[in-house]
């Protein structure tokens, strides 16, 4: 593998890629698709779509994502051992091709461990990013509100964060993500509003909006019924603080 | 005007349009494009460029931003009133046209105003948001960087609030925009890292990274070069203040 071209392809709905992620995926020699099992099979799907409609003439090799050590008492070691795994497994699947595609889900720079795990491989292939839609561009874009008030700070966390240290310092407005579990019950409702949504840029979008209050146990319901129709749910959402602020 | 789309179009880089973008391009009835004086004249080059390459049959129609007025002495009413303008000037350049397009430098919801002059708009059209590449994204994809340490947050902010109030509390890690002056020089240089990027993702492409001690002034005096040759400049920086954090 002489170069590694990492391609954002946004969060879901296929338009989202750009033309310069067209023009990679026709470049390239290989397309490796991991398979992240039955329950996120419809991300496996998109990828495999995407390769059909815009690449079809460039091979696509498709691997099976190697399986975390949970056991594994150390968890950054843990972490590291199973990137290393991953980097195995992409050299594997890329076989002789010389220059490799992968996609990426929404944006590589954006909670995503593919630039790290790109870092391990030796040797070390020349390493090309695309950028694409990340899941904030698509929460605001379906919500049609901005991400910051004028001239404001955003904070970008995830639910974990959310729910051990409580609002963080120093911003009115959060954008919260890999929140497996609704972390803003943990939060004082009062004067909070919320735009959530879930597979957003896809078929199955669902969106709320509203005092948190209000929204919030909406929102909780909603994302359960989501979870349990779907198998699996991805879901972000903007938090505002500030009284008076604009939509 | 009935329905108005604001399109995300990337930062610089043609091909940052997604294939959404280039799809409600071409749905449009008019496609409207701001000029913005001598000054930026290169963006204006690039939407038209854009409109003539994805949507050689929608009329375009360029109009020109209505200018500021500095010299109210209430910054925030001058801004509300600049933006009633604004919102007359699209009116007036959409004619009878009823599907209208409006190309938005990035993405519409990160530091962008479109959004608000919309709602100022009346009567209300039905809104659509294309969401685009930010230059946050572009920047960590130039240098091939994650935007965060894994699970961590980062903030995104101004340069004048990193001169007014320094270091935003609560992230090791923060993205800078708008900053007109280079306000990385207020801070203490000692452990910090930055990624610099200028016209990211166009031809004139600048990119600068290491330890602040050493690059910061690099940084200051190829962005005074760069901004006196091309009469313009668009930067970003992300800043790392983790002794021991990965690339
Ligand atoms: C591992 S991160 C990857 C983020 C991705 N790289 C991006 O640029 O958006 C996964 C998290 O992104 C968010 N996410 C990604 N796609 C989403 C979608 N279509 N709808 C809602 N949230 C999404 C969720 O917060 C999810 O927990
Ligand atoms: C008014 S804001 C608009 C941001 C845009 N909506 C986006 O999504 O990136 C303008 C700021 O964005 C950043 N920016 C936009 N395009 C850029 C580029 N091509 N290179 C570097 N910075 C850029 C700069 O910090 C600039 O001051």
């Amino acid at each position: 593998m002489h170069e590694l071209i990492l391609i954002g392809i946004g969060t879901g709905n296929p338009d989202h890629l750009t033309r310069q992620g067209e023009a990679a995926m026709q470049q390239a020699d290989l397309i490796l698709v991991p398979r992240k099992g039955p329950d996120k099979a419809d991300l496996a799907d998109l990828r495999r779509a995407i390769c059909a409609r815009v690449a079809p003439a460039v091979p696509v090799a498709e691997f099976d994502l190697p399986v975390r050590d949970a056991a594994n008492p150390d968890y950054r070691h843990g972490v590291d051992d199973w990137h290393d795994a991953i980097a195995l497994a992409w050299a594997a699947a890329a076989g002789s091709a010389s220059r490799v595609a992968l996609l990426v889900w929404g944006d590589p720079s954006l909670y995503d461990s593919t630039l790290r795990i790109a870092g391990r491989l030796s040797p070390p292939p020349r390493l090309r990013v695309v950028p694409g839609i990340t899941a904030i561009q698509a929460l605001c874009a379906a919500h049609a509100i901005a991400l910051n008030e004028i001239g404001a700070p955003v904070v970008i966390t995830t639910g974990r964060r959310l729910r051990d240290e409580g609002w963080p310092p120093g911003a009115d407005r959060i954008v919260v993500m890999l929140d497996g579990d609704c972390a803003f019950r943990t939060l004082d409702p009062q004067g909070l509003r919320i735009w959530w949504g879930a597979y957003v840029g896809m078929t199955e979008e669902l969106l709320i909006s509203g005092d948190l209050a209000e929204a919030g146990p909406r929102i909780v319901t909603l994302r359960a019924e989501a979870r349990a129709r779907h198998g699996w749910i991805m879901d972000i959402y903007l938090l505002d603080r500030r009284p008076t602020a604009e939509g």
